[in-house]
């Protein structure tokens, strides 16, 4: 290519380009006047509003101290641990203390209430859940030997800790569920929705759920808001504790009624099996199938499956 | 250990790693001759390719632009809003306008076509898309009030727009749909597949889906490329819009063919159900129960459940 | 507000979050101590242990050597190639030289043992897996060949590398499988379930699996420790390849013996199937269609299908 076209070509690209971007103004306006009209959502306000990025970093914190030495890449040992977890705690205080009081701040603006004690009350809350810590220690150590002992895959308590999301979705939910029952707002949600995202079990955060829970692969797996589930409970992929189905009214009646399934002590719940409704209970030690669907309760000691499916045997057409 | 020992243990050592390092010119060697023989897949060519990483920024952009002060960590009012949203519409312009451009231009070159105009109309694209940023947030805030009004365990909006992932998987295929149907290659479903990895919902950008349409939960949903979906549909997890088997030549006849269902207005399907087929249609207002399978049309207003499954209930046998 | 009341309750804020910091070091003594008692998990030692971030890192850098130029956002040609493989291939073997020598060493000290030789077999089998690369990428290209014959959506080669769950996610397989026969602990675990969270695909490092995979949309695929897959299998979302029911006691005993099932070669197996028990065969070139439950052996040339489904088809009654 001559020098002449090449310059020739570069100022045909400029010319687009200008006038391409002669139009972005014009898409401002737009939006600015398109939110006016209230047919969008947006948080302009004075006020400034928690930060998802910022929640997800207090769950990777909160991991830091709750398994010391498992997800840094410096070495821990007993001369250094205190230094370095009081420097972790006092960080994890900070940015734990500045999201509750945003998400308490922000609660009161929505409701239009003053926020005369916000800042007080978000760091109330921040110091009763670090003093709840060493507690939820000990809570999570036992999940992780409830995962060891539930799957015959696993090799070691340090595999269990790196690598299985069942055992990370469940700190995520006892996290957020000491939140919830703090009533901050947002945060929790936010979180269980994280987790649900990194290993696609979704626990809501008002969920109630006892000690040595342990739930195997976890993809598709659905904990409902009012869902209760006792001590040494073993759920599998793709089981749903849900709600029955809801009409838009009922939906607006339901809020805050329990919807979800009771599940007692030492139940086991196979793959893909769905137990649905408040009034459902599955009495303590049952076993429930794989792809079994439930809506009523079932006493203790029971074993539920499936009546054998049937089938369609065929012998293959050969396909040219 | 002495010091004499030390050293010998360093330069074993170095040994070791000297020698292992010996072998990685050779294993370079066989990466570059093996992939001469076209039995492995490789991009080397004079011309770039769209980079997933910059495809994953150019959603986070479009996030903030949508929903303006959620996903930031500044604060947003009246004042800065305009100065800020023709800061982020402009960078946004910058990046998108880059990808779209050698997505073109990587396509025409896969097809020896001559790339005479790719920036040119690469930039008429992005413009285009610009200009329907407002229109596309109305539409994303009727999903987000779709959520509210089908969710009982919805406390806010703002939790919503924060963390349900079947809002932020319906925002990313709008986004890709209207890509998709300006004829962008590769973007499209790059942002999809993304989207899938986040939320475990798989909507094909290429599908047709109405307003008001709310996924709950999502885990496992599945909406095939030629699915369409009417207004004020809701379906939770584990739903599949799919196609009937295939064999591998009835795969490459059926190349953009109508392959999966159309689900007309205010309809709602229950979570896990299947509805397979081109032909299958379910009618308006239709309620399809969970775990329902479904390879034939429904007419308008009508349930259907799955017959009560048998089940085995036994006593479970004391086991030591 | 006028100067003192601000200072006022400036001091005020200082006088709550000094409050709250005091009870810092109590927590932090608290964890210091409960960890003592063995109630919970850390690693507190003088040996590192692998890293995730790391480990992750790993993969990210395995796909940008099985794929040049698609990864990457600077070109690639034919003078740079060599050049780029060189870099890539060293950075690679130091980093994953290093993880696979910690994972060695915290194994050893794990189970009492001297790490005499850890340094020197970590090199050995890092220098192993870098010989066996240019194998892996043929390996890969039959299984993105597979995807495109198997998906009639699919538009390019292109699109399947950059945005197919299922292509990546057996990359990843792949990669830890050939780990896990070198018998290196820890890290194959936690690429397949990083693997899993990216891609709800959830497969057992220690699975056999053939060439010419392709596992479509992939979202609650899980595949058991013990199956093997033949050759030219394709799989859809939600498939189990599991074991049946154990008691905890079964549990300890099953550790190492086969619990899932076989998949000969040719075999095609629809959404949402199981298929458990490690005396299972499925016989090549059978068809196991959608929702199918299946608990013991066909033979080989067989369609299996469920029973069509009794539903009950009801007029929707009018709700106020």
């Amino acid at each position: 290519m001559k020098r002449s076209e090449r310059i020739k070509e570069c100022k045909e690209k400029i010319k687009i380009i200008t006038h391409a971007r002669t139009e972005i103004p014009h898409v401002v306006d737009k939006l600015v006047s398109s939110c006016d009209t209230k047919g969008c959502f947006d948080h302009v306000s004075a006020e400034p509003i928690p930060n998802r990025v910022a929640v997800v970093d207090i769950l990777r914190r909160a991991a830091i101290i709750l398994y010391p030495g498992y997800f840094i890449s410096t070495r821990l040992d007993q001369t250094n641990l205190e230094y370095y977890l009081g420097q972790e705690v006092t960080a994890f205080f900070e940015v734990l203390s500045e999201q509750i009081i945003l998400a308490i701040r922000h609660d009161c603006i929505r409701h239009n209430q003053p926020c005369v004690k916000c800042e007080e009350l978000g760091q109330k809350i921040t110091v009763e859940f670090l003093n709840e810590l060493p507690a939820l220690r000990n809570l999570l150590a036992k999940d992780i030997r409830a995962a060891y002992d539930g799957d015959p895959a696993a090799k070691s308590y340090d595999e269990i800790i790196f690598s299985y999301p069942g055992v990370w979705a469940i700190m995520v939910y006892r996290i957020a569920n000491k939140l919830q029952r703090s009533k901050v707002p947002l945060l929790p949600r936010i979180m269980s929705e994280y987790a649900h995202s990194r290993t696609g079990i979704d626990i809501h955060p008002g969920a109630t759920i006892g000690e040595s829970f342990f739930i195997d692969h976890g993809t598709g797996v659905v904990i409902g808001e009012t869902a209760s589930i006792g001590n040494r409970v073993r759920i599998y992929q793709g089981v749903t504790l849900g709600a029955l189905s809801l009409s838009k009214k009922e939906c607006r009646l339901l809020r805050n009624k329990k919807r979800h399934p009771s599940i007692e002590n030492d139940v086991i719940i196979y793959a893909n099996a769905t137990i649905l409704g408040g009034e459902t209970v599955v009495g303590a030690r049952s076993v429930i199938g794989g792809n079994v669907w439930l809506t009523s309760s079932v006493p203790p000691d029971t074993e539920v499956f499936m009546e054998k499916q049937d089938l369609i045997f065929g012998k293959k057409k050969l396909k040219k």
